[in-house]
């Protein structure tokens, strides 16, 4: 059963790109607070234009539904989205070929790096996402507010165990590269021009040892200055456009 | 007059990275709640090692000073840092001939983009970060936080008029690299084997006009999937290790 994904979407930036980029799944613009600004009116007209209707909530309300991420008075009902099924992100990244590109991450506690890889992933092509079911943060609204309405375009898919989901994936062809924290070669000096899943772990453990030994490749980023490690978000990001760049540099 | 800087790192990973990397500017560690679990006393043997001393202090104090950044019941008084003149980055990025490497941020609102920009851009080797003075957010516990140490390592100056700071970086023989939204060659298509300010944009607007007028070179990412733009701090790790990949595999 697919459970529901991020029914909300919170705050102006991502509400108003949500109702621009996937209409199809607003239900309900909602709003607290009173004075019609600028930017409100915006997100007014862009429901109208999405037929989508807009209810008034108290402030209470409002703070509930958005568990703490910051809301500016606004959130979007998204008709109930839903995590795939692993095959279904198999079959796409198959499909895909040489383009293949799967995110596969372990552990990531924080919502706003969630949502930021969810975006990096989205904007690098990748064929979906798969998280574990247990541990980790779920796609929460705060999530899905930094992801910035890139949910729509990402398939994610969350596994009961994360090594045998690995594991699927290499038999469908994709190599496993994992995002080591250190001691690896740089990504560049890597082709990385294959069918990949890109293997990240969380903010500050790195990747987990069963799943690291599962993985074919390794890379790790060169560091200045003393400092220990990136932001696990910018680290994803920067892998996943050196994939792109490889890619786009070999056409 | 330089104003102080960070005066408290929080949180169990960033005040234990600061312990261990910076001692000389550790002056007092701050805990709260009573359990001794094992992650604490790992912090308290690290305030042994470098001779800091520690204070029980109550919630509610931990709470207000750490302005909203998850504290996990720690944080460490640094002696008072202080912003840098501009003149004394122009100065070290000078000294590192064709390594020169600013990061001049317009706009960032979000103390944790913040944070991971500061981060990233010590990792890369910068020689320092300038960040205007009236606008966007200061280097609050939340930035220093996620920067989790980096600031020890990057020098960092707010100026009046960033544009004026711009000439100035210019002047000084580095060439100015707009992170532009879109509509610009991908970073890979330049040669960015040059002295450099990476010039970024807030999260929503963008570089501005002004300071876009000035810039020798822009830059922007290509993205799939329908995805708007990246996160401005994942944006930035991808600029700046495209730096980073060019000037390494240039020698």
């Amino acid at each position: 059963m697919a459970k529901d994904v991020a029914d909300f979407i919170v705050g102006r930036h991502a509400v108003l790109e949500a109702l621009q980029q996937s209409p199809e799944r607003a239900q309900e613009l909602l709003i607290s607070g009173g004075e019609k600004s600028g930017p409100l009116r915006k997100l007014m007209e862009a429901a109208r234009t999405a037929g989508v209707k807009v209810r008034r909530v108290d402030a209470r309300f409002m703070n509930e539904l958005s568990q703490g991420a910051s809301h500016q008075g606004v959130a979007l009902r998204l008709a109930a989205g839903g995590y795939v099924e692993l095959a279904e992100i198999i079959g796409r990244a198959q499909e895909a070929g040489n383009a293949g590109l799967v995110v596969l991450a372990d552990h990531i506690q924080d919502p706003h790096n969630l949502g930021a890889v969810i975006r990096s992933a989205a904007a690098a092509g990748a064929q979906g996402l798969v998280v574990p079911k247990d541990r980790a943060c779920g796609l929460t609204p705060a999530a899905a507010k930094t992801a910035a309405g890139a949910l729509s375009f990402l398939p994610v898919a969350r596994v009961v165990n994360l090594t045998q989901a690995l594991e699927e994936l290499k038999e469908a062809g994709l190599w496993a590269l994992a995002a080591a924290t250190r001691g690896a070669p740089a990504p560049w000096e890597l082709d990385l021009n294959l069918p990949l899943v890109l293997v990240l772990g969380g903010e500050h453990k790195g990747v987990g040892d069963r799943l690291l030994k599962s993985c074919d490749l390794q890379a790790s980023l060169p560091l200045a200055g003393g400092v220990e490690s990136l932001n696990a978000a910018v680290a994803a990001g920067v892998l996943l456009f050196e994939i792109v760049r490889q890619r786009l540099q070999a056409v």
